[in-house]
């Protein structure tokens, strides 16, 4: 058992990027667990745009990370000791472990995950929280039929590209935004998307019409601003615009870019609505369930980017942003 | 039978703020109608901001008014002559007659209305499709529940002034949005309001705050702009934002502000839906026989604003946006 846990703290609110001196990493030691909790090795971090939310002192879903205090995230790892009946030492468990080696907290709110049926990083993107947002927020948000054209945007990302294959899978169209043509051509090539779009080259309002000639019935939007924007422009009658997240506008400094063109909602009879992955937790077995079923099958393709070390969190985080990374962004505990 | 009809033709594409040089006054004979025509004399015309719509060249729900066409609009009118079975001479009609004194169109799409249940001019609003469009889009988009706080803006207004009464009639409280404290008294003294907030004086947020304790679930917005802006701060989890216009946008010049918090829609679970009460057509019957028993029971105030003369259209338009006008506006043909 080791003595001590290596943790990153949240010591500054970011202004736009956030940067390594957003951060300290310190050592801290473990304590024992109190009754209902366990001790966890941390063996890889999960990477979120919705990380960015949370470091922001505003009212949001879930509180803001406190200054001082770990930086929240999903993670996977080992359990080392457990004083919760649930769990046992050798246990594999994902939840809201935070950036740090050893994680100390109750057994309430992780799921055990099973190393043998996929590597234990897929429980942080094509079996885990991106891959259950995309779940519910195209069949339940996006309330998908089977003749609907699904848009997404951050069609590359972790959500997006599971968007897009669960709108395949369930026998929709799927047309994805990405930035650039190496993205474009796994979207297509590997993913099984319809056509790609390259949002940093293409003329983007031209390429939806020409992709999606009977207009957006589903737009799933991960990005926000212009994006959103164009996509209002091309909706079909009664659409639905899934706000899942605004990456492009998380590290504005000034106020975010509304979407000027939402009068499009009345033109098209459509309605954007938001939502929270947190609100499916009950609902989490069914969709792992129907995830594992299509990942056994070879139906879903998953890319990830895994970058190593605590002391890289924050360079790794910005490749969110910055769009440096394809699908899954993961940090491996060193 | 008079022999021509004044019309009152749109002749530019306003910018901005629409004058009398967008429009030009024509005398036209009038035709003879065909199989399936009357002949209308209409004596009151509906003035509605869904009209500056109408006056854009550009892609919505119904196409633009073309240069050299009569103006559209809804008016209640006495059938002249009528070689439609269903309509009989000395028959009250309303629909969308248009900006002219005499008629000639297709008796499909027009109604009866009976001048003893209500002045004729009740049914361009309290009985028309102001009262229409509240109806449906705060019952039907609203999804309204009896213990909902709706806040409405344009509240001193033909539609919205209907939202607050039908949803105190259903149980909700109603807090409303209007400019000036006169609007604002009216609101809660005449129309039974909880509360009322006068945007051009008060600190809206503070007051939305200390008027809806248990935040807004349902925002009915007819004005867009800042208010819309303020508005989506304020949502109760899965809150209903119903567009049904954006009236404070209609004269930009520029392209139209969007709710920079929008993102709200994402913390409270919320959905923004358009509509267009024109999709509602088949259930206009229904509206009107629960707005008609409302009205007779003495369960539904109204105000209306009467300007009489056809050469008074552009200026007396002009009075829905800069607000200088109480209750439902109507043009009388002289």
């Amino acid at each position: 058992m080791p003595q001590t846990s290596t943790q990153v703290i949240l010591v500054n609110r970011p202004t736009g990027l956030p940067t390594s001196s957003d951060f300290e990493i310190r050592s801290q030691p473990v304590p024992e667990p109190a009754a209902g909790e366990l001790v966890v090795a941390n063996l890889y971090i999960s990477l979120d745009p919705a990380m960015r939310g949370w470091m922001r002192d505003a009212r949001s879903y879930v509180p803001p990370v406190g200054l001082g205090e770990v930086m929240r995230a999903g993670a996977v790892g080992r359990v080392l000791a457990s004083r919760d009946p649930n769990f046992a030492e050798g246990d594999h468990v994902s939840g809201l472990l935070g950036v740090q080696s050893i994680a100390c907290v109750p057994g309430k709110g992780l799921r055990k995950v099973d190393p043998k049926l996929a590597p234990l990083s897929a429980y942080l993107g094509v079996l885990g929280m991106p891959a259950m947002t995309a779940y519910f927020g195209l069949l339940e948000v996006g309330a998908l039929a089977a003749d609907d054209t699904v848009l997404v945007s951050g069609a590359a990302g972790a959500v997006g590209s599971m968007v897009g294959q669960i709108a395949k899978l369930k026998g929709a169209r799927a047309v994805g935004l990405a930035g650039g043509p190496e993205k474009c051509q796994h979207l297509v090539n590997e993913l099984g998307f319809d056509a790609a779009i390259d949002y940093k080259h293409d003329d983007v309002k031209a390429k939806i019409k020409a992709t999606c000639p009977d207009r957006v019935n589903v737009y799933f939007d991960n990005v926000g601003g212009e994006l959103l924007n164009i996509a209002l422009t091309q909706l079909a009658m009664r659409a639905r615009v899934v706000i899942c997240g605004a990456i492009s506008q998380y590290n504005h400094l000034e106020k975010i870019e509304g979407p000027s063109n939402y009068m499009s909602l009345l033109v098209s009879r459509a309605r954007m609505e938001g939502f929270v992955v947190f609100d499916y937790a009950k609902r989490y077995d069914e969709a792992s369930q129907q995830l594992g079923a299509w990942l056994s099958a070879g139906k879903l393709s998953y890319r990830e980017t895994v970058i190593e070390g605590l002391d890289n969190f924050a360079d790794s985080f910005a490749k969110l942003f910055t769009g440096d990374k394809l699908g899954k962004l993961v940090l491996k505990v060193g």
